[in-house]
């Protein structure tokens, strides 16, 4: 708990002289004022984080956290929990969604065994930080102990903080785990008031009778183990996951380094929600990459004021919104660092 | 009036089967069905236009079609004509958004003179394919002869044609011309039956008072030449310009060589619109890259049926969005070629 708190200590507020920089040199570009939207604003809050008036992003991460659900006994997902390990397997070899946006954004992918219930010998790539063989089933108790959710979330941290430290510059989250939109889903009801079944998906695509029948686990689940929406932890430990509260520790440690990081989509967004209830500063180092199909998700985006960037009907996960966020926040610092300005250009500006 | 014949009736229309194959495999990779939605869309089209299984798009070219426009002299514009040749000189030495996203997008620029009011020396990068030295001011009269209209549109179709010749298979649109979002204003007013003001917007950033006078050039220009909506070409000699001209033809162009092209913003999808008009099937071979600010550009793509894959709240032009588009495009054409099937991977599929 003391990394946690020491953590959310360090998070700064952001320091406005930068944005107002930043835009000064926006203006200064060979374009009508404002007239790259979104790409400038974008811009304007990596050169605001890293307090650097010529940001480089030329490091770049994605964390897949994976993690089981002891909730998938409840038939909440349409695929197999063995799914877990052998997309794992799929990561590692090169062959899955998050490795092909990966390539193409130019990032690399960190894949992180934080809750999985297999035993993963040593593997390249593989980095083994588990801390639980799997949740327990939610609708019977608690998903974690206290103590587990903590450290999960430290996980993230000192991941954070290991890759700060090797020089990357830009992170994304990403995540898999069978059966992790029900936690996902869980959490928003908690923190949101709303019923399980106004913020409840179809997930990777179970029909309307398992659609029901998943609405009914989060309230049976949020009504025997009365998660306090006052305390973070205790929703993250009463009805989350392990790869959740990996992504709120990366996104606290990210912040707390001064590192832009991008959420991916649902599931990424819980984690970040969980950051967010700990320590607020935390949503001004967070980039949205895009717009989950899943409907919790714009709940949990407008509770802490974030828009997201893309809207391309994903419902994958792994990162790999965040892969596609990631180029289009390259390209917003390229045009801020390498545009002409109206001077150099020659170029006379408006009357 | 030939060539435009000639490659109208060229363009097939698409082969139904390559969706159904493409989609069969999209089907069959590590994913749930759909879970990358506009990309598993994007790559099928992909698939569909190139009538090919393995698709490559490994030579794109963006094509920045410069023209002048002589209803500039109502105060259409916030910015001075001089600006059309000062941007083309900034295009050529790299210094441009377009330059910066496309050098990110890994495509090349093709800067295009089809119409500027500027006598450019040879220079390299510089493509000259002048047909009229600015526009008329078509609050006055015809913007074009019907003769210079034709003679845009095939200068289109023939870079359409040379950059097919030499191995290019994705193109984008992009322009340059200060006070072009009145032509392309006045021709969705034309096409729409609506009223200027309803599709009328504030170009690179003008006040209302202007705004108000903008709308009142179109009704101008449309009641004085009385444009046909049933001849588009018509219409483009009327109230249009010399780079829509050239957008038009390059869309056909590219569909009659079966190349996708990317649509950039409003005045882009003036052109492809120009090019719909003149025969609808041009559509299928279209993907737009974004929704521009400029109101008129939803009712553009409405009448297409046409949906933006991004909106970044851009309205500068110059092939920005294509290029940002592109990347996407890249990005799910890779999707479809390199990840791994569930038979691949060995992962267990759907229950």
């Amino acid at each position: 708990m003391k990394i946690i708190k020491e953590t959310a200590t360090a998070i700064k507020e952001l320091d406005k002289s930068y944005f107002e920089k930043a835009q000064e040199r926006l203006d200064s570009l060979t374009k009508p004022r404002g007239s790259l939207g979104r790409l400038e604003e974008l811009a304007a809050q990596v050169v605001t984080i890293r307090e650097d008036l010529a940001p480089k992003l030329d490091n770049k991460v994605i964390f897949t956290f994976a993690g089981d659900h002891g909730v998938t006994e409840e038939g909440v997902s349409a695929f197999p929990k063995e799914v877990t390990p052998q997309m794992v397997f799929n990561f590692l070899n090169g062959g899955a969604g998050i490795n092909v946006l990966a390539r193409q954004a130019g990032a690399e992918v960190a894949v992180v065994d934080i809750g999985v219930d297999y035993d993963f010998e040593e593997a390249e790539g593989l980095i083994q930080k588990k801390v639980v063989k799997g949740t327990k089933n939610m609708a019977k108790g608690p998903a974690m102990t206290r103590e587990e959710a903590e450290k999960c979330i430290e996980v993230g941290i000192n991941l954070a903080n290991d890759f700060a430290d090797k020089g990357y510059n830009l992170f994304g989250t990403g995540e898999m785990g069978i059966g992790n939109t029900t936690p996902s889903s869980a959490i928003i009801t908690v923190f949101s008031g709303k019923s399980a079944r106004e913020v409840t998906g179809r997930g990777t695509g179970i029909d309307d009778e398992a659609l029901e029948n998943k609405a009914k686990v989060i309230e049976k689940a949020i009504e025997l183990n009365k998660p306090d929406a006052n305390d973070a932890i205790d929703v993250l430990t009463k009805v989350g996951g392990a790869e959740i509260a990996g992504i709120a520790g990366l996104c606290l440690g990210a912040a707390a380094r001064g590192i832009p990081v991008l959420i991916d989509g649902f599931i990424s967004t819980a984690g970040a929600l969980i950051a967010y209830e700990i320590e607020p500063k935390v949503k001004e180092y967070m980039i949205s990459a895009h717009k989950s199909v899943e409907k919790g998700h714009e709940i949990m985006l407008e509770r802490m004021g974030l828009r997201p960037i893309i809207d391309l009907d994903f419902r994958l996960g792994e990162g790999t919104g965040a892969a596609i966020g990631m180029a289009i926040v390259e390209s917003a610092v390229r045009i801020y660092n390498e545009m002409a300005t109206f001077a150099e250009a020659s170029v006379s500006e408006e009357e």
